[in-house]
């Protein structure tokens, strides 16, 4: 590996900053169009996208930020490991492009990222033109995330709530290359798909702040989650109506596609297909097929 | 701290060995009289009996072994990591009694051990006078190790399972006393309560292969635990005869004492309470009344 995450930033648009809701945001943005938001999940940052910026952007504006707390975005008003909840994920987009001037745009996300999707599109139904999802978490979920063939799984949700985890990953780059990997590996299908940017990763999380930054994400979805396990999925939940397009990977072992079930009580205009060959991590493991999907989708 | 965990050998009368059932037994023993085995648990070995092993010994004949993979005993036909299950812990306690030629025992336990004396009693019912247990595992708990409110205690059953464990927490003496450090006061209701024994514990856990031993447990305890999850609590279930004692930390956070109710379905001879200000280690936080109750009831 001789490209530096310098070297990467410079490739593909990043190291743009701005301000909004208390935070300040790092982005990437490539490309002119209309405006295509890509909205990273958990252990990951803008370069989670990096399979797919130069393709979108033949086409749009894309925009890819680091989350708060993620990469190298920061909240300005409170402490790293603060709580963040799906709201505040939504907040912060809407801020976000109230800062950029962009009214209206199509979203793109996965796992935090889709959960912070879903809750802007509740809150500015109107700035939203059309979502598409990979692997999507919805509330259809429900008590699934406690089966017992599934706990093997979770454990991750509650460990990265403690101090511990922030601890032991952050202990040295060894121990954040071990625990950031196991799931780069763990939750794409092909356990190597990673392999050639771990450094990457690495030198991300072990930017001040990171670790925490990203699994401060996980005691702000506890409740949410937490009561979805107590009570099965709530009953009043009125569905998105934008279209929606959702992208499942065959073989994500932490949201198995049995759970695309549920999918149409969220998205009343939903297109849903299997991703075969893919993990959790589908616009990184089969870029060619979601980047020719992606661009079919929005052009619309 | 002055003394070694080798001076806690010697003062404790540690440092015995047997081989039974394929395993190199390591065990401490002190005093006279009838037998009476301690059987520790998780992330534990025989020191952490080091408040009961003296007073204990003015009457019996006080026998604390390390559990296969823990301590210093070591299997001598299979792996560290191999999975090690309650029925195998029982097996083991059977070929370490015939080996010591102890016929029939009192046995004092809470935790894997607790696990392993119920499997014990289960096949050997003849070779066990009497029963005491702190914060006892039973299978009456069932569905509720998944209970969402108990989720946040229970991920280090399923972490435990994963080689990320061992190389995280066996990474080096820093996040070896990070992980273990971290049940030891969790559970504990002081969480300085092992402060002055932490060097010893970590020095324990760095020797070759005893993380990976303690570890197996959780491999070996996973598909009768999943099974209580999927089914709830076996209905076929015989309770066990024996005159049994269960005194119950107040403040276990990963066993609580709402889990005492099914009891009586395990044990038809059975004298149950709380014992208030203690978690997890009852034996360790509140010596002097473990003591004196033990001296009581086996004396009979």
């Amino acid at each position: 590996m001789n490209e530096t995450l310098d070297d990467l930033k410079a490739k593909y648009g990043a190291g743009n900053y701005l301000e909004a809701n208390g935070c300040r945001f790092h982005y990437a943005r490539m490309g002119k169009g209309p405006p295509l938001l890509l909205v990273h999940g958990w252990p990951e940052f803008w370069l989670t996208w990096r399979h797919n910026l130069e393709a979108l952007s033949q086409t749009f504006d894309v925009i890819a930020p680091d989350l708060r707390g993620f990469g190298e975005s920061r909240s300005l008003d409170r402490p790293a490991g603060a709580a963040l909840t799906p709201q505040q994920v939504g907040d912060d987009m809407a801020a976000f492009m109230d800062a950029l001037s962009i009214d209206r745009a199509g979203f793109v996300s996965h796992d935090v990222g889709a959960y912070g999707v879903q809750a802007f599109a509740r809150a500015h139904s109107d700035r939203v033109t059309a979502m598409y999802f990979f692997n999507c978490p919805h509330p259809g979920i429900g008590r699934r995330w406690a089966d017992a063939d599934n706990l093997p799984e979770t454990w991750y949700q509650y460990f990265n709530q403690l101090p511990l985890a922030v601890e032991l990953a952050g202990h040295n780059r060894e121990t954040c290359r071990l625990y950031i990997g196991h799931f780069l590996a763990h939750w794409s299908h092909d356990p190597h798909t990673f392999d050639a940017d771990l450094d990457h990763w690495v030198d991300n999380f072990m930017r001040p702040g990171a670790l925490e930054g990203g699994l401060a994400w996980y005691k702000g979805v506890d409740a949410a989650r937490r009561d979805l396990i107590r009570n099965g999925p709530p009953t009043d939940l009125r569905a998105l109506p934008h279209r929606t397009r959702v992208l499942w990977g065959e073989f994500d072992p932490i949201l198995p596609v049995a759970w695309m079930d549920a999918l149409a009580d969220i998205f009343s205009d939903l297109d849903a297909d299997i991703c075969p060959g893919a993990g959790h991590f589908v616009h990184y493991e089969a870029p060619e097929i979601v980047n020719a999907e992606i661009l079919g989708f929005f052009r619309i």
